[in-house]
């Protein structure tokens, strides 16, 4: 389970109409409200008259993407990017994202938040033809997918439904070819993906909370099984796989997402609050108050308040410091981190308040 | 008032009557709890058999002091250390502290919370006298200072008080001689100082927090006046101005505290809880809820939710990771970084929750 | 011709018998020694039990492997490291060597100082298969297929036959499986590799002068087209191509290599020497000095000197400091570079010396 | 002896008098050139109408100052510039220069190469009058006593030669105030300090190679004992201790400087290869080649070799790229760095070359 927590991932794209945007800083924002995601690593792919060029590095995006870094990064038509959660090993700056190749029709970048079932299936085949793999994640296994499967049919878009067919489990992906951008959703919905826009430009993102920090305005969430290409200015949207049960991840709903965020129409905040309602109607407690745990506690809390009467109060504080590097080695790290970063409040009151 | 609100910092003290615990770490624990009183730079001084050894620079407690940084530090009987707020400027790491300098007597390290009001004053004087001043800082007069009177006086306590006769403002001061680990609040005890233990060292901290952090004890609040030394293993505190009528800065209360610390007896969230409740009273509206703007003024909406019988809501996400430095020079700065940092939740349910 | 030089690198290998070294600081002083031939970008791949690990990215070896990250590679049976000269564009990360992959069979970590000629052309081939590249390096490419003949035979040794028969121009590589090291220099011998040991250490360098520097001896240079296998604390050597006709870069001794280095039993230091000799026969000149412009014209000049009789002196003083980074920008970019590298010294003697 | 060896440091200054050159650039272009003298830590005070701003850092001049920080460097009528020799300890950034102090009759900048004889006695006198002492360089101790001169009189010029008179012992100095730049150098000349100009521009340098390199001229040396003014656009030198002996340290001459400077009238390369001429004749020996150890004994060995007759060789080389960190803390400690820097030549030749 935990280890199925660890993969998460953020990924926002952006394609501009009217080239009028530095695209690569409004990606930055957009990863920026995505960080919660992802905090390992960090790239952005930028595709400039057909050439994609890059840059990711391990940490925050705010480390990563200085503004000389972002200078650096041409105008473009279209860019993506992606966060990524911390992983361990020697170096693992292999796996960080966008993965951008060069194939026989030319650039290909791809960005991915999700986990494959049959990996090891698909990894085999291809080994047993002689592929090599320069990283351990799925991304690169979708991109060899792709990329084989275009050689045997006339457009990315055939060849992505075909890879859709061949791949099982969860991902929402954004992948950037010369020409195109294309957001795509599993058949299941597993992981959210979400369309809006700013102005003229067109954004998809993991979280809907990515549009709203832009100033931009939400669309729409992509359906499961949904394939949208951005290409000559237009968006095209077309679902391969309709029929398919819906299965989005509760965890999203429970722990991941941030609570500005919309969901498959559905409100993170709000559905906290409800999970709390459900729990004061399910079981209910003689208390004096109900309090959560932040961050993601304090939303079910208040719905438990409300559900059953009993007062909302604060209990605990969330240091935003605590936590980083240097406790991690030291003899203080038996001390659990879950203590160093709550902090319970106190009601003290020795003598008088003058104010009251 | 804004520029007063810069002024703000963070002091943390430790004394170890048994030599046995790395206090360089426990000090940056204590820090990190203290690090939202100040972001821009950090240091700690370590006194190891009455030599004071010092690093320090800008940035966060935990970019500053990597493992590597404090493995160097020596062990210690006595360290003290500093956060402190924005500034601006070429360079302003000369006003990193504590301030460490060498005088007749050995060695003395300060660390410094408050502003004087008499600064001009008493820089002339030294000035005419040849003094040459190389930060812009208080900390560095208040140094002087103390060495003047030393020279012409018994002990350190003896210097302390006639350096308070003629220090006027703001001031919670820790300061480290070879020997000694003593602490100050000014006689109105305008800024916070309190103290605590942890098993065998006396530690002395702007907020009860850093205790908690570290699994130690909040003993007391330092008095307005009073003096804290620490030395021989043993605790000696005596206030020389005992009369002077109590001005704790309510910014502390409002703004800059952390809820879970308690200031002379105040719980900074009752406090502020009752700040809402009071507001109730004294001007009430017909709303169909309370809200807060996080981080602050959550406790006082739930105070005022609890006095008016309005129901308490949330309604904004604050992001923690937006608002660093890549888009302060970008073409988005113009955009408020309120927007960015504030985010309202939306109650959005398309469709029908198969939980509920 | 200058794009040819840009694409120089150096290698480095070392196989340990014994497990008693920690290999990873040898081939960080062993690649130190050879730093002259790349500066951009340095890596390390290291097999511990098979597994192999690894380290690379953009900068000098002694700013890239602090001793942080040299204490982070586990203790390890065989190492090879790469130093990569200069190149441009938005992130060139993607080509630092080593280049470790996965693919059926195991592992493979591949260092490579070369350039082949046929590139376009077996690109395409694996293009057409499908193929996606990360890198664009040739490195990729004989990896790959050096990975499809593996699986078309029973050894590694074999592969790299095979490959070696498909893939033209220079090369000279290292190649590291789960449980061999292999050396491997192209059939005309284009660009140098040699042998050495250092106690029970086996080591492969670019340039012998590396293992000078660790203190050990140079055994032999390979021959063009030979493999040298280390593997089961054996070594064995085989020389597939025995025919071809030897084409040594002249460039490794005009101005690449390092003078105290031999490449296939030539001093650099004496064919450079040799080179003044040879223009001082060709084209003698009435001359009062001979003077070499440093680094690599010293040694020439030196040998016009013997040869002609004229006196040989010292002109230009070069500075190791000056031509970094900083001055890129600036507006002193217009003045020459070379100006800023080579300063004329002065036979002014105003007064008199005391000494003489 | 070594310990005094580790006493050097760099200095340069530059007034504009016509405003147009980015004088922080080009004090950067000449610490570089005199980044020999010190490579521990490096800095620059700008002077811009009279308000001196300060970057200072520990690392060589092309690592702490980028381009960056460079441009953050307001245009300037003067700066001056410092480069530092390694020390020891936790944290000696305190040391760096130039020191910037405030003072009564305004800001004041030192940059200081060379050491005091009454350094203790000054310091007592100082500290039994209350004086703090930040660093533990005699940098400050002159600052102060200048500063306390300063107060006594009616100029900086008289402060500065009443403040000779009290300093005992190797000083060359360059001093900013407010309005005026001020270089010196003490009574015995035993640091040296010359003067040249760029354009409209004066400057000032420990060594001559810094205008050559800046393209610049040489005007002349200062005397010892001299005082030169430039202030309003004007030039003012004056002798004040026009009688004493002159006391050139020997070790610039022989190890520190580098070969194209010339100091007092005397070429660094032309003394060299003096000493090499003056050893032949006063020790001669049978040899077959004469050769000097890089990079200081080369012009010697030369000398030897003109006065001697004995062929002149090459034996060794430098590496520019080991000795740096990572080996210090390594298992290779133990082998001498010096064997990591030097390597010698090899006359070998195997078979036949085939360009002669």
């Amino acid at each position: 389970m935990f280890n199925k927590l660890k993969e998460e991932c953020g990924i926002f794209g952006i394609y501009s109409k009217n080239n009028k945007d530095k695209l690569a800083y409004l990606t930055c924002i957009g990863l920026s409200a995505l960080q919660h995601r992802g905090e390992e690593s960090c790239g952005i792919a930028a595709n400039e008259d057909g050439i994609i060029n890059y840059h990711k590095d391990m940490g925050l995006v705010s480390d990563v993407f200085t503004k000389k870094v972002l200078d650096k990064i041409p105008d473009s038509k279209m860019v993506i990017g992606h966060v990524r959660y911390s992983t361990t090993g020697l170096d693992k700056k292999e796996n960080a994202q966008p993965l951008v190749v060069r194939y026989k029709k030319g650039n290909l970048a791809v960005a991915h938040n999700g986990n494959l079932t049959n990996t090891l299936d698909l990894k085999n085949k291809l080994a047993n033809k002689g592929a090599i793999f320069t990283t351990t994640s799925d991304t690169e296994l979708i991109c060899k997918v792709i990329v084989q499967e275009r050689l045997k049919t006339h457009s990315m878009e055939d060849a992505i439904v075909r890879t859709m067919k061949k791949i099982k489990g969860a991902y929402s992906l954004l992948i950037m070819s010369s020409k195109k951008l294309i957001a795509v959703r599993d058949p299941q919905g597993f992981r959210p993906l979400c369309m809006g826009k700013l102005n003229d430009n067109i954004m998809f993102a993991s979280e809907s909370c990515a549009f709203d920090i832009l100033g931009g305005e939400f669309i729409r969430d992509l359906a499961p099984g949904e394939m949208v290409v951005v290409s000559d200015n237009k968006v095209i949207a077309k679902n391969y796989f309709p029929d398919k049960k819906h299965g989005m991840c509760i965890f999203e709903y429970i722990y991941f997402a941030r609570p500005d965020s919309i969901m498959d129409g559905i409100s993170i905040h709000h559905f906290r609050e409800n999970t709390g309602r459900y729990l004061a109607k399910q079981a209910h407690v003689n208390a004096d108050i109900v309090a959560g745990v932040p961050d993601s506690g304090i939303d079910a809390a208040l719905g438990y308040s409300k559900e059953s009467g009993i007062p909302y109060d604060i209990v605990f504080t969330k240091s935003k410091y605590i936590g980083r590097t240097f406790i991690q080695n030291s003899q203080y790290k038996r001390q659990s981190t879950i203590s160093l970063k709550l902090n319970p409040l106190k009601n003290v009151v020795k003598g008088k308040l003058t104010l009251l």
